[in-house]
């Protein structure tokens, strides 16, 4: 049996709580967050603390509850209006089921000390999509952990999360995180850090990116900062043969990451 | 000089077509298009017909005269209000210039007969984002030619046009195409087709893309169609090594695109 609770009001606290959590700075002090969809909603993994779900009436009534219950047995449900649920809704056209779930935290430490990591880290992406396809793209490279500067996108931003396809939950991604202090741990480490910049001395592929290495991509519009770029063990750049003076921060991204999987397949480390 | 005429109605004829070129079937049927920002404009190669451009007044008091008449000598310009500007714009915040265009027609048969070409073929592809974006790592790659299957969102959408970066107007990119004849076309002239499919048969590094070849990515949701697949010569795939089920369609291109620049510049082919 599912736990069901109606709510009818939109001045109900949970009500208010969902509204509140697209801001940033209420995310940030709740450590919250608001999954939405059903394909997102079974996405999250037995590991995360979610602490409760809101479904609109409709989905509830064509709803598989079955498989809700198998995925979710023991969880708080609140059930509202169709027409609430587009109210406190971040998409146009509301599947009726989201998930409050609290941001995981991950231990850094742990993290750097695996053995042959592959790390990405993302300085100040500024754009929602960017940042959730270059997540979605490290999760399908295996990559071992993403480090965000602070100054990027939240991730917990609405479109971050949807542009992930999910794989937020899939691997873990550490939030505002000082690259000076990072990048000199993960170099005591010996993991190398190579930096994509248009001023890069050597080609992505002339690099060895088989060993621990952590790959360092910088903003959209400025690329990686003077201050971070100096700290990388080398800088690299991709060929452009065209007309293009630049590709999309996470077109260049994507393409080093899968050049790293390449190499490592073919080293037989992973 | 610059030949400026003072549009002020809304109801003038140029007027009346941009914004009718907001429309596909208006661009099929008229041959134009809309190119707007300054960024963009100033992409617009020589051999361009260029109709007409539009200035707000702002625009005109700010602009660098002297390049734009180097550039675009004895061009027949309209002078409109910010409040008609902002009306025919496509952008929130608009820079205060566009030009109308004709859209360009190019040679396939001499296309296909370059030597060792590297041509993209894309399948349906649905989100203008992923177009423009494909375009402008093709452009970035020296890609020969980008051809667009039928059902493809237009090139010509102004969506399209921006996340180009202005690559739109760097290499040949065809439109409405057959993949059924033109990959026989192709096929024929010793260029083989690489079709990305998540049940290919061969990674993509394990693939000779150093020769004359096709790479064909489908559509985002449902891939490439049976139909075209089951043409490719080899269908190929990219490892996935997490939890992702898929990575984003121009991600998927890209990663391709640049596998086939690594192998061509080590094989000294370009």
């Amino acid at each position: 049996m599912i736990d069901i609770s109606n709510i009818t009001s939109a001045q109900n606290k949970y009500i208010k709580q969902i509204t509140s959590l697209k801001s940033k700075k209420e995310r940030d002090k709740t450590k919250l967050f608001v999954a939405e969809g059903e394909r997102l909603v079974y996405e999250i993994p037995k590991d995360y603390n979610i602490k409760y779900f809101v479904l609109s009436n409709n989905y509830l009534n064509l709803m598989n509850k079955d498989r809700f219950e198998k995925n979710f047995p023991d969880k708080k449900v609140f059930l509202i209006s169709e027409e609430l649920f587009f109210k406190i809704s971040d998409t146009v056209t509301p599947q009726g089921i989201l998930a409050v779930c609290e941001q995981k935290d991950f231990n850094k430490n742990d993290i750097i000390k695996k053995k042959n990591p592959f790390f990405i880290l993302l300085e100040k992406i500024n754009d929602p999509g960017n940042l959730g396809t270059l997540i979605r793209t490290a999760d399908a490279a295996g990559v071992d952990a993403v480090f965000l500067s602070s100054g990027c996108v939240d991730l917990y931003n609405n479109k971050v999360i949807r542009a992930t396809m999910g794989s937020i939950f899939h691997l873990p991604i550490i939030s505002n995180i000082d690259f000076n202090i990072l990048i000199d741990n993960l170099k005591n480490n010996n993991i190398d850090i190579y930096g994509a910049h248009l001023k890069g001395t050597k080609y992505h592929y002339e690099i060895k990116l088989e060993n621990g290495c952590g790959i360092l991509i910088g903003n959209e519009a400025n690329g990686l900062s003077n201050e971070i770029s100096k700290k990388a063990t080398t800088l690299i750049k991709i060929p452009m043969l065209g007309k293009a003076e630049s590709i999309n921060a996470s077109i260049a991204g994507s393409i080093l990451i899968y050049e790293a999987v390449r190499q490592r397949i073919l080293s037989k480390r992973i």
